[in-house]
């Protein structure tokens, strides 16, 4: 019996990966529709959503189960309860990668960003990008280093979103307004999307350290 | 011991409909500071924030600890399981409500939304308002009735969201870019907040149910 426990445990951390390996797909391809214009990219991403939707319920009916049929407790419990929050973050990510295909789709032929921010955005993909794989690779190795780099890669990413505000309210920015919602919506898929990989993050740390360490992982 | 398992799960309930009334309030409070541009209102929705987080945490760790200490099965087990999932959603809801009080917050003394669009973002309010009430009463009741009036009232917030897009972009839209990117925002804010609303009364119906009915309940 508590081969199979340890089996399914195991599983439902396999799982995690596997959709954080898909989000980090997802994110990789939403920002190349969004910087090339890729209608077809941008329409692949909106559909390989619902193969994370369905991940994730799956992997929160194998949890419920495993709390039904094995009554875990202590670590175990805290693994299968952090795992329900985790997934949830996960498919967070996976719908704000979508939001950002679907507005590549959107202004398809033209560009989402003006050319006076493709460079803050082009970075915000990138930090949005590096944070996937990294919460990808956390939740395959628990290696707590990875974790502290999210939590700096956020930091940037929270700047640059703080700095798209400020562009679109100065003296000289001249686009529509619609441009502007597209600008200030993209900038907050992109700082949401690294908010939610903070968050799979400080739960692997609580799960490694048993308990919150703010002075390590950056904050409450 | 079933006594008081039993008690342990009411108590559950009891703070689940305590959290709803208080986003309840915060929609109230910050709708009123956002349309009469009254900062120390908003300020106190700021505040009151930290207490729906706190309450949020605290059900969290009692749903862990029945969880641990209990091993619930069956219905009991789905009560904890959804319980978890909606207070993520209710606390959600107060973050929400927080950023509209802080949008009134950083444009006082100045209205956040143009007079064009106050009718819409009024309507706004009262839907958000009266979803609130509906998932407080309906988690307190468990009656179906109020689940399907979430739903309903869920469309015309959609419709609403829809519109502001509409007229953003329309060829008479003469507003300011920071205006602009202020009324998307606070629109999307008004949406994602109905939109947990109705994710609670879904997880209601599911704990009342057994199951999901999509049929009764508008859609997965």
């Amino acid at each position: 019996m508590r081969k199979v426990f340890q089996d399914e445990l195991a599983q439902v951390g396999e799982e995690l990966v596997e959709i954080s390996t898909l989000v980090a797909t997802a994110i990789e391809n939403a920002t190349t529709a969004f910087f090339t214009a890729d209608v077809d990219l941008a329409q692949d991403v909106i559909a390989a959503d619902a193969r994370i939707d369905f991940l994730q319920n799956a992997l929160d009916e194998r949890a419920i189960d495993i709390l039904a049929l094995q009554g875990p407790v202590a670590t175990d419990l805290r693994m299968i309860v952090s795992s329900l929050r985790m997934s949830a973050s996960l498919e967070r990510m996976g719908d704000l990668a979508r939001h950002i295909a679907q507005l590549a789709r959107l202004r398809f032929p033209a560009q989402v960003i003006p050319e006076s921010l493709t460079e803050t955005f082009e970075r915000f993909a990138e930090l949005d990008i590096q944070i996937a794989r990294k919460v990808a690779e956390l939740l395959d190795t628990r290696d707590l280093n990875l974790a502290r780099d999210i939590v700096k890669l956020n930091l940037e990413v929270d700047e640059l979103h703080a700095g798209v505000f400020k562009a679109v309210a100065a003296a000289d920015w001249t686009e529509s307004a619609a441009t502007s919602v597209d600008v200030a919506l993209a900038s907050r898929y992109f700082e949401r999307f690294a908010d939610h990989g903070v968050s799979v993050a400080r739960k692997v740390s609580y799960l490694v350290n048993g308990e919150w360490q703010p002075e390590v992982i950056g904050g409450a």
